[in-house]
């Protein structure tokens, strides 16, 4: 690593929007760069190093990800993988029963026999980028619409598959596009498929404060857990990993986040996020409120109808707050007039190089145009092609088995871009995982999204028609759930493997119901491809390509679920004129402690609570510009070592969709040395932190 | 009636916002309009007649409106009232039981001794209009905020109680301001608080389509209902009255609504258009939806939870819709790109008046601040304040009676507007109704209350911690339920005859929560309306004079749940390129009928289904420029014979809260010749057939 001295570094900048010709500020944490990209000046400015090639390469190869949609990283050279508690519930879930709640109880692997098999877990470590932006450029060249739409996912399906090569259990290459167009790169993983469980804390205390604090600071949350790629039965080696550092970071020190952030739009135009907002105040948030409010009282039943709907809470509660924040921003006049003073300023400097102007055309206009189709079609590409209109898990599975046979009998490059042959293995472990599925539940998702689909086309829609016929939401619910075999994934694989003649033979309520909507879905789904989504991406490579001839390639892309590094350090912020320390410690925690959810320490802590150090630092606050995905982001010092796990992000953050404000947007992270006294005093787990301390054990 | 002939309109005129200079196009039906301006000019070009002064006068005799917030109208001489069925639903909750759901059954009054009176049901009727604008005026001149706010409170205390006079029973003065403070008038109504029941259709026919037809267009309702009002325990003798034509309206012939709509806001600025924007998608739908999930799940159980479950959504998703359609209004660029031209016009007619630039000064900007203030206190106020975070009937009695002892020990020009000695019938007939209370069901609702309310303001909020202590939302849910008797009417009269004595003494859950938070309610209502409501009101004030000076009164103010007159004629509009015809029929309901709910028409009508008229025309749309309040509206000709009843407005009438668009905005109502024909046929109630078509039955 070079340079040397640690500055203070001083957050100034309210709303930085990339997407202008406005350099980032010095000082300013902003930006989640490629590591093929870094900010070198900005970095030796803000923090007065720059990390060298060695360190970003070890940092690349200790990086992973859950290719569910979270970070993580290797933290010890027998396979050892660090995330968040939230990032592996839907494991915990599928491992726990009636009998058997592994949310309430956490778990732990005292030896490595005892470590248990996520069902559908996949994580992948990236191995090499390459640029194809030629190849792409080359294959869609004087392409519109539809071909144009055809020739992108041709060239992806063939460029994936030569990346991938034959070792499909192994390897798995993605096409990343960065600049909405602008570049189009290989990712190509080392893909473990074998993903075991080592330990993962009580719900409890992973997610203490529950919906209340999330997203919140001061902050309690041990939330975090360990899994461990596996290769031929055994742990897996690796050659790089993070090792913890368990006195946690200095404030000031630069530090580092290698993380897989999921989905930023500070790259759109004015007229897509005037879509945006219109979609997240009139349907997305209007959805999930209801399904919360549906979650609400469903807890309120038995047990296990408790533990359902809680753990569907999480999730639901998590994604309103970050809508509720993305509409705020969108609704913020200072966001807004900022990203039209941006986009009028790129305007003017196209318009005065004829050259430039010639070639980039109007593609703001293009992109307008497409958003009054995107509302044309939304309603029911949200409930047809993306399925909200029959939630359960048997829609999804249906969709998969009928869709998969229809495409698997295709040239690879002419499927539905979810079913190229480097997709397969994915799509085969979902279907072979053992999870339970609860049917009652599942008919009252599925009843309430039926309904929600009649309220928002009208009882006359033809689609509307067809499914409920003569019958309410509920009966159809009911029929359709009891009429299905899918959740038993012998009947899954069999009608995976028995390809087209097994869908036709099949009687499968949720099969038939599939089947009689997928002409329908496919056309609709090929309309908005090629209607919206082509000329949206033709036109944003040619915003793309201006903004490189504006300002060359200082900026970032938008986050895109691909490696990213943001830089940053240990800093409070002032909350209506009250700083917020950037610290928390585990006395606080017991000061929080109720007794009552979501603020009841487990048993074992109660238990411990004398023998833990009170002043054991817990979590903290970073100005790390980060987004959801990623959730489970080592954070490294200057050595590389693990000083922190990112889980969060507080309330201002969530306006990081787009744009980052140093003065108070904020990252949360557990820290490295709560994670080793909760595993050595509470959890008794002394080879686990052995392996975190002494990462040489084999 | 002045006038003759009926010209067909020719409807144009995309969003013709009133605010600007912009005059309504001839054969526009835009406005509603108080009946001492009416625009005569606009209604001679588009109708080619004017309604002459007996006629007016007699339109205003005869309307009525329900005091919880609907319209509705005499039509016989003894005091027979027609308004909607949805508009009497909490009349016949109240009227049900475990046993006996009225909401299904419907009703019917065969003779006058089995009329039912309603627990808490006033009817107003207008008697008089007396402006007192410069009383107003002369009362708040010089004052500023708090001052200004108490002055005007203190002058409405003191005018209407000098409008009312002694005759507390029977006579109701209410303080209207028109153009959001350009105009205050005194309404003086005939008052009758004793309402009686005579018939009410079933649910499934009143509201056949639920929610999914709910604002569409065909549509087959028979949303109707009749009340009558008492006076000395006696059918009332009225002087005026609107008979019935049962042929119904032609298409063209000139139409009016004589109404009471509620609540429009196309005089606000720019800067509150966008709070309400950023408040609808961020608080208030999302709170709805959740409620929508909340019960939907709620009406899963037993019948007794379906039926106050489906009784609690038809309002909630009525509203729901209402919300929608406001929200995406507010996100069309045309239209706020509409409101942004009209602001400026109006401010650059303004700056070139030294005199008018004197007077006015910056009232816009007054108000964008003023919106700041209202961000920072909103959720506050709306939990607290408004009692959202308390949901459920006991809260409301506990907040009436805790203030009620406080406020009546003061002079009456001091009190709470709401606590005025006008007001002390309402509060008291609310009191002594002997409506049901559920207790499961008001627990759900409260707990849910707690939860949002802790999301919205984060667990470490002052109210939240003195709400919930170390509790969760459930457990102080069901100790609070568990502790109060006042779902009592006589305990709610004890407290309420007992004064501050007998509140201070009180061990009631609800009574003490409520006296432990009034002080801090109090205090926060008190900011918003000196530092909020009183600066609107005194800019809104500012605004409307310079309107005046611009336009004179050539405009109608928004609608303040005051009586209107719109006119327009039966027409149907194109939706999506399909013409939709305006009238529909017996037959077509049939035709939709599928068994089951919503579309499930009752018993009678299925038995009745042979001696139907088939063609009998059902509902119909007309070009009627209405607002939710409109609900009961009559619909009558230039005789002053009712030809329909609105009950709703078509999907595009919703952003009606904002402007009118004559291409596409639609009043619906029912045809008045189905409800004789339901009457007759399927109900078999000859009498009220007979005073319906020969009024002078005594």
């Amino acid at each position: 690593m070079s340079g040397s001295r640690v500055r203070t570094t001083v957050l100034r900048a309210a709303w930085v929007l990339l997407g202008g010709a406005i350099a980032a500020p010095v000082g300013a944490a902003e930006g989640m760069w490629t590591l093929d990209n870094l900010p070198r000046a900005q970095m030796q400015a803000a923090q007065g190093l720059v990390p060298d090639a060695a360190w970003v390469d070890r940092a690349m190869r200790a990086a992973a990800r859950l290719a569910g949609g979270c970070s993580a990283s290797f933290v010890s050279s027998s396979g050892l993988v660090m995330t968040n508690h939230h990032c592996i519930t839907r494991c915990l879930q599928q491992l726990s029963s009636p009998t058997l709640n592994r949310m309430a109880t956490g778990f732990l692997a005292r030896e490595r026999e005892q470590e248990i098999r996520c069902p559908d877990f996949e994580i992948n470590r990236l191995e090499a980028i390459t640029d194809v932006t030629e190849q792409v450029r080359a294959a869609t060249a004087g392409r519109q619409g539809a071909a144009y739409q055809a020739a992108e996912d041709a060239a992806r399906a063939r460029l994936t598959r030569e990346c991938r090569g034959s070792d499909v259990e192994n390897t798995r290459c993605d096409m990343v596009t960065l600049y909405r167009g602008g570049q189009h790169q290989l990712y190509k993983y080392r893909r473990y498929a074998d993903v075991r469980l080592v330990w993962a804390p009580e719900q409890a205390v992973a997610a203490f404060g529950g919906d209340p604090d999330n997203f919140n600071f001061p902050r309690w949350c041990l939330d975090a857990a360990f899994l461990r790629v596996y290769e031929s039965g055994k742990p897996a080696p690796v050659a790089h990993h993070f090792p913890f550092r368990a006195e946690g970071p200095q404030p000031g020190e630069p530090l580092y986040v290698t993380g897989h952030p999921g989905n930023t739009q500070r790259l759109l135009t004015v007229a897509q996020l005037e879509f945006l907002r219109e979609n997240l105040g009139t349907e997305v948030i209007p959805r999930n409120s209801e399904l919360r409010g549906l979650m609400l009282q469903y807890a309120r039943g038995d047990a296990e109808a408790q533990r359902l709907a809680q753990n569907a809470l999480q999730g639901i509660e998590n994604g309103l707050k970050v809508q509720r924040g993305q509409l705020l921003a969108l609704n913020d006049a200072a966001v807004m007039d900022g990203k039209r003073r941006a986009e009028a300023a790129l305007k003017a400097f196209v318009a005065g190089q004829p050259e430039l102007a010639a070639r980039t055309g109007d593609p703001w206009a293009e992109i307008e145009a497409a958003q009054r189709i995107r509302r044309d079609l939304d309603a029911e590409m949200q409930l047809l092609e993306e399925g909200r209109g029959f939630l359960s898990v048997y829609f999804g599975h249906a969709r998969t088995l009928v869709r998969g046979a229809a495409e698997r009998s295709k040239p690879n490059a002419e499927r539905l871009r979810e079913f190229n042959e480097t997709s397969l293995p994915q799509i085969e472990q979902r279907l072979r995982a053992a999870a339970p599925v609860y049917p009652a539940f599942e008919q009252a998702r599925l009843a309430w999204s039926l309904t929600r689909m009649r309220s928002q086309l009208g009882a006359d829609h033809p689609l509307v028609r067809r499914v409920l016929g003569q019958r309410t939401p509920e009966q159809v619910a009911t029929e359709l759930v009891a009429g299905s075999r899918l959740a038993d994934p012998a009947e899954r694989l069999r009608l995976w493997a028995g390809g087209q003649a097994a869908i036709d033979a099949s009687t499968d309520s949720f099969i038939a119901l599939v089947r009689s909507l997928d002409a329908d879905a496919r056309s609709l789904r090929k309309r908005f491809e090629s209607e919206v989504q082509a000329v949206e991406r033709q036109a944003a490579t040619r915003i793309a390509q201006a903004k490189f001839a504006q300002s060359g390639r200082s900026a970032y892309p938008d986050a895109t679920f691909s490696l990213r590094l943001s830089y940053g350090e240990v800093a409070g912020w002032v909350e209506k004129g009250q700083p917020v320390a950037p610290y928390t410690d585990f006395a606080g925690a017991f000061r929080r402690h109720t007794g009552a959810a979501p603020f009841a320490l487990p048993a074992p802590w109660l238990a411990a609570r004398e023998q833990l150090n009170p002043a054991q630092r817990y979590n903290f606050v970073t100005t790390h510009d980060i987004i959801g995905g990623n959730s489970g982001s080592p954070m490294i010092d200057r050595e590389g070592r693990v000083v922190g796990l990112i889980f969060d992000g507080n309330i201002h953050s969530l306006g990081g969709s787009f744009g980052y404000d140093g003065t108070r947007n904020r990252a949360v992270s557990v820290h490295a040395g709560a994670i080793v006294e909760a595993l050595r005093t509470v959890y008794d787990a002394p080879a686990l932190v052995q392996e975190l301390l002494n990462p040489a054990r084999p």
